[in-house]
């Protein structure tokens, strides 16, 4: 029987998780794996706060270099969050030989070269597939169940506060303010919603995903980002007589040496198995040549779930600590100039407008889209009995700037009151 | 970069599709992974056989020495399938000390133990992620993703020709006879479909998973095993008019130191995510006291997807060689003295009669069940017009064997012309 002692960066929700976990199936894990890990120190900003776990006094620590310097301590996770001073702290960790384990996708997507070469150097660990999806293992899974394959394709639902906000939204036909403001008020959404609605967490997650499954660095500055916060009951019950479910999808596609990585609201079909990842679980599907499609549905937030994919680097890093395996940026597919990152990709667009009603209307419009190559499969139109109606285009696979010229075009003419949602579909 | 020789035993659909991605899809593999893999030799009945796949008529050898006994083969992937010759074989590549590789999921649920100790005695790797659900990587997030977790559930779909089949009669209305004519006739199904209908294919591989997920060896004959040759159109019509959907589920839960598993027709309601699994695909459910659900989808079967898993196991084989994983069997929850393995579960039931319409009916058989203390939670009674007509009950959680002795009584009433198919109902 091993013995390794590990210590907590940072002691929330998932830090709490992970000590419940450790706690209540330790012995029994860790019987079956063969070592025994126990949390040695546990850093904090404040050792005399309540906390909703019990936890030895002397666990508590607010000073990190009795942590860092700790030569007994093998592995630290960290649950602080955010950008700093978690990047510094779990380079000081890795600085010192200790493997580290992180739930931080921020700091991940951000200092990933900085993070790894630095445990290359050491010879010691990095472990992040809480980062991405909380409990569902996608990291190991694209890192070592994969190899086989060219990953060519990732959509993913990564973020649980907006699907729970959209499953509410199209579900009971009410307004993102409605189901935002109640989602506060049952901790499903921050006091700041900000990361979470305008896709800044999703875009954290497709770049750790899509850097992994592409072997080539995804940058969140590589990633197109667009949140929820204009989607109107309206949008979703069009999209549901068009036989579409409205999800904030994290894609990422590679066609040749061209990667397009975008996170933004989009129509799938139904009968997707995306659609039916309802309220706040996460799902991930991926194509590859050799697997075809695989996909992955859990729980992707929440203390337990979080803290069983932390638990489970925990035991991993322990038990390869001779052999950690790193990701495979540095023998990437390209070199970082061969890589186009392309902005211009093709989807079908769901295109809803205001407009006079008139006749002749349609045919200007649809006019204007052709002109730009934009092919129409699919028009609504609705309420015909008022001065202005609404109007929904669908069109054919079209390019992205394409579609941007065409309406830039389109709301200029006299009969169109407003452009509303432009929203891509997926399939 | 290191060299690994490889040998393959069999070179049906899995090794042929093996070879494709190693050819295709290798040298970008093994780059971003640092190892270089080449077949060495491929056991064949026949060398002069004619093969879908080109290759160099040097590498075909008809005897089994010309690998077991090449020092330079490292890892041997076994294709062969069934009981014998492949489990001997298997025995004299581990006894060679090469790691083996394999998609034979009969030989690992029979001889589990004495393949492991072999690997285990000689230093050397046994793999078989391919041998459950094809390629999906469920052993290994089983293995090594959920470490933190006590495993209570799993519900799998995990033979694709059955769903096919089952998709195919409850989409189309279509009877069993004809859509597996068709799936033969599509090479869905084998010509003899026995394994596959009869629930053998999956009792093996639930045998497999359950074994690693309860850390306890659940041998095949602890697995309760009922097919699907005996569904109607009728009785998935009646499940749809009640919210079910039908599946060939294979089902292990742990309760305390009870281990139920079973392979049956169930009933589960359409908004379960396995209910929306279609064609030939897989999925299998779990459940994890720190996880959560978590639920993993894909193809189960073909070439590529299979051959994807196998690629995955030589990959690490050739990474791990130094220190490959093993089953926690050996140090697993309970001494095999401490496990029962329970007959005896709790479900709800779906069971259909056929009847006299005549007054008193219904309550002399709700009286039967009552006296075995099964509860009915709704009836549906058809076609009043006819002298025999068809009646449902759907009873509230009960006991596999108060249901038996409930039947066994109910079916030598008079006024019951016969007793149709009893299906189990999980949620």
């Amino acid at each position: 029987m091993k013995e390794f002692k590990v210590a907590f960066l940072g002691f929330g929700n998932v830090g709490t998780g992970t000590y419940k976990i450790i706690k209540e199936n330790g012995s029994k894990i860790f019987q079956r794996e063969g070592i025994n890990i126990t949390v040695k120190k546990i850093l904090v900003r404040n050792v005399n706060k309540k906390r909703p776990v019990e936890v030895e006094p002397d666990l508590l620590t607010d000073n990190i270099k009795e942590i860092i310097e700790d030569p007994e301590i093998a592995v630290v996770a960290e649950f602080i969050g955010g950008e700093e001073p978690a990047r510094e702290y779990i380079l000081s960790a890795l600085n010192n030989k200790k493997t580290v384990v992180t739930a931080n996708k921020e700091v991940m997507a951000r200092h990933w070269e900085e993070l790894e070469n630095a445990a290359i150097r050491n010879g010691c660990g990095l472990y992040y597939e809480a980062s991405v999806a909380g409990g569902i293992p996608i990291i190991k899974v694209v890192r070592e169940s994969l190899q086989g394959n060219n990953i060519t394709e990732i959509m993913g639902i990564i973020n649980g506060t907006t699907n729970y906000i959209l499953t509410k939204m199209s579900e009971e036909e009410r307004k993102f303010e409605d189901v935002l403001a109640e989602a506060q008020k049952l901790g499903y959404a921050e006091p700041d919603p900000t990361s979470d609605v305008e896709g800044y967490d999703a875009m954290y997650k497709l770049s750790i995903l899509s850097t992994l499954a592409f072997h080539t660095r995804v940058r969140i500055s590589d990633v197109y980002r667009e949140g929820i916060t204009n989607i109107t009951p309206e949008d979703i019950a069009f999209g549901k007589e068009l036989g579409y479910t409205l999800k904030l999808l994290a894609i990422a596609k590679k066609h040749g040496n061209k990667i397009e990585a975008r996170v933004h609201p989009t129509f799938i079909s139904a009968d997707h198995p995306l659609a039916t990842v309802r309220d706040a679980y996460n799902a991930i599907f991926i194509k590859g040549d050799a697997v075809g499609n695989l996909m992955l549905y859990g729980r992707g937030a929440g203390d337990l779930p979080t803290g069983s994919a932390v638990v489970s680097d925990i035991v991993n890093a322990c038990l390869h600590q001779s052999k950690h395996m790193y990701s495979t940026l540095c023998n990437g597919d390209w070199k970082a100039d061969e890589v186009l990152f392309d902005n211009n990709w093709e989807t079908e667009f769901f295109i809803r407008m205001t407009v006079i009603d008139k006749p002749g209307v349609l045919a200007k419009i649809a006019g204007i889209f052709g002109k730009y190559g934009v092919s129409i499969s699919s028009v609504i139109q609705k309420g015909r009995n008022s001065i202005h109606v609404p109007i929904i285009f669908v069109t054919h696979k079209a390019k992205e700037m394409s579609i941007k010229k065409a309406i830039n075009e389109i709301k200029n003419e006299d009969v169109v009151i407003k452009i509303g949602n432009v929203i891509r579909v997926e399939h």
